[in-house]
């Protein structure tokens, strides 16, 4: 994270200094934990003092480059509800212009929830309003064929970018979209049985056991085979060991 | 403000160390400046700085017990658009339930320009869409009306305490009303002319021109004629060396 | 923690807002964990995480009200080095006038690991150069002599005022003392055992397991039997369930 | 500040990102004033209210990279003390080792005003000490023997880098220097008076008077004549219209 925050190498931004965050889950059934800064990663005593003191089977990083909202711990990634946590790279265009639009939609027994003012707690509660919780990858769709519609109706040509992730502590949605086609990396580790195999010396490797899983916005290693690179307009969902890919396809309900 | 962050005596809390803010006007015509921080008062050295650099003639300052909203710098007061400026003292009781409403009658064209998320910025954009620029304790008026209306709606039985102040750097506009007729303090400064006779030699007095004209949820100084209270469900207006009380009497447009 | 930031009842000061901090300890051998803030602990949405995250044998919390040191995290209690936490409450008066001469005291070769300004972090540096790690109580008893012996010779009537706590996580080390014998308070609970018999049916008692063992400047719940107020010019050392109490006598070595 | 902040091209390091600071001076004789966050100058709100409000005759801004000490308000530039501001770019090399040694040369009378823990306010006050206010090149040239003298007697090959700047508010004191000849940039203005003939319409050019005078650490424009680069090993001393340039040559008093 400190690393990326301060020399990003495929992100739109090479500085993400506007604050970061982790979730990450404890024992099964539990509300997810999190922690949040508006320090740059890399000068948060705080984070350091975390990394070595969180032992979880599943967690959630970001760091943050603000598009056009404040810096503040609210607009911090993860967002969380419930037992979800969310993660977005990537923007709503003339969010100003939508916002009010797209806040009408998130379903009013959600609203109050809503606790910081960026495009992506918005997207979240767009997709738990469409049923993030049951059925992930069409609730994601249909967030995000209605900020294209509200985007549109407002004149803007291309009105998303997301590269994101959620979780439930059980599985894991990722997706790679743009209505320009011209999304925001992605990438997912491969089978680290087979990377054992591979680099039996490699610290970076051997750190990680044989069902280890990790979805990236950028390569933590160079390493060949290691990382597989998720396509254009399209949505993965790991759980229990295997990766499902699915073309994603923005629709309304 | 230091002082009464830290040891205010008739406020609700008698500790407001949630933030505070300064708004103060420049030459005439030209936008309000403003100085934001979320350490409470008594420990930002840039205040104690800003006390000592800004000389204006129209100033506004506010600390922040915050009722149930984070502390962030976009939910300090004052809150400013065009050349307006507005600070909050009380509540909107079940702001979250009612939140959603709120926002809804606020005028889609000034939604983009709400930073935060505090019940106190919310008032000052339902007073912007009800015409505080032009007719000001109107606009508060139906401001209030609207809380209170939406507030029964759902179930609250006294749904605002409002103590607030707004200003355009021309005139002054304070309030202090609540549902249940119990509103917290508001003061203002007598004749600074007639002070200056009663207490010459007192430098907390003659520091002040001829022409000073203060208000406040608290005496500042304890000495007798130099504070005048609001009555409750009061309004006055101060403008060019007049002050004017109305009787504050909410109604829908 | 939150309560006593807002409402203390027996410290010096009421507010408690200038930063707090949080240590514990993980696995045995291992370095204690932190997490400091100079946010006021009633507003930091990380503590209330915090608080759920952490399971430990032993932790140590403080909440400071600066005295006349700058509010930032490496002023923030408890200090750390090596295996030892250590938090304070209380002042050297005339800080300013004897800390060069206190900080040339400290062992050379501990000196680079001072991070912040503050008394209470040099107190600990103090004990550290005078053997904390071997002879705890005595070494606090000479590095009380060095202060005092400093202040008096600066011409300082009542040099020290000192409550603190140290851990290295085997024992716990605390000490109320003050030069002019008006110390601030200082708690430890009683046998839980026996508060069990006791209070069979209270949450806030039977929370604890039998072997629980708290230091504290103010009595956490108002229950008879509880607490045991540690007296005037005091050490106790508390260690595999047994707590031994010592008169506190400055002598320098 | 900003644009630098997240691209600085000639420094060591692209991102500035750990807080900022202004001084600037208001009627003559007063003590200058002084705006110092945490927080990356991109995103702090107040910085581009200070910038709209501040007119000043004379002000110094800078951002800063941390090298190895904590991000905290204390730790900002410029450093202040009487009418003196000092704000420096680099780094004395093994701090940690050499830090003691150099904070028992200060004059024991400044040692109280040293409020934060950086390397480049230590050389502020040993600089304060050996005469800043009255043999401003001779002090830092005395200063900064003491600190080669001191690096090498602990071992260090090359222990100081320093592009730096101070000014009373009447004279402005600028060196660039390092112990191994290869120092960090640093510029001034040429003539404005001769820009002005030369750019009649440039907005950037034209907006300066005709007495203005920069220092800097990058050129702020890219046009040819306006910027001079203050070669190696030299002083520059800037008051009343005039510039002198001196071979700085670091010696023990």
């Amino acid at each position: 994270m400190i690393d990326q925050s301060l020399h990003s190498r495929l992100s739109v931004s090479t500085t993400n200094g506007d604050g970061f965050g982790l979730g990450w889950y404890g024992h099964p059934g539990e509300t997810p934990y999190r922690y949040r800064s508006v320090h740059p990663a890399w000068n948060d005593p705080n984070l350091r003092e975390a990394a070595r003191a969180i032992h979880s089977p599943l967690f959630l990083a970001h760091i943050r480059a603000a598009t056009d909202t404040p810096v503040q711990e609210t607009n911090c990634h993860p967002f969380r509800h419930g037992h979800w946590l969310f993660v977005h790279n990537g923007l709503v265009r003339n969010y100003h212009t939508v916002r009010r639009d797209l806040m009408l939609a998130v379903a009013p027994e959600l609203f109050a929830s809503i606790e910081g003012t960026t495009d992506s707690e918005l997207l979240f509660f767009l997709a738990l309003t469409y049923g993030l919780a049951t059925e992930p990858v069409q609730a994601l769709e249909r967030m995000a064929a209605l900020v294209e519609e509200t985007g549109r109706r407002h004149g803007v040509e291309a009105p998303l970018t997301m590269t994101m992730c959620a979780t439930d502590g059980q599985q894991m949605v990722a997706v790679r979209y743009s209505s320009e086609t011209q999304s925001r990396s992605l990438f997912h580790s491969t089978s680290f049985h087979h990377l054992h195999e591979l680099y039996p010396d490699d610290p970076r490797i051997t750190a990680a056991g044989d069902d280890a899983f990790l979805v990236l916005s950028e390569p933590l290693v160079d390493l060949p085979e290691v990382w597989e690179e998720v396509p254009e307009q399209t949505a993965i969902v790991a759980r229990a060991g295997t990766i499902m890919q699915h073309r994603f396809n923005p629709h309304l309900p």
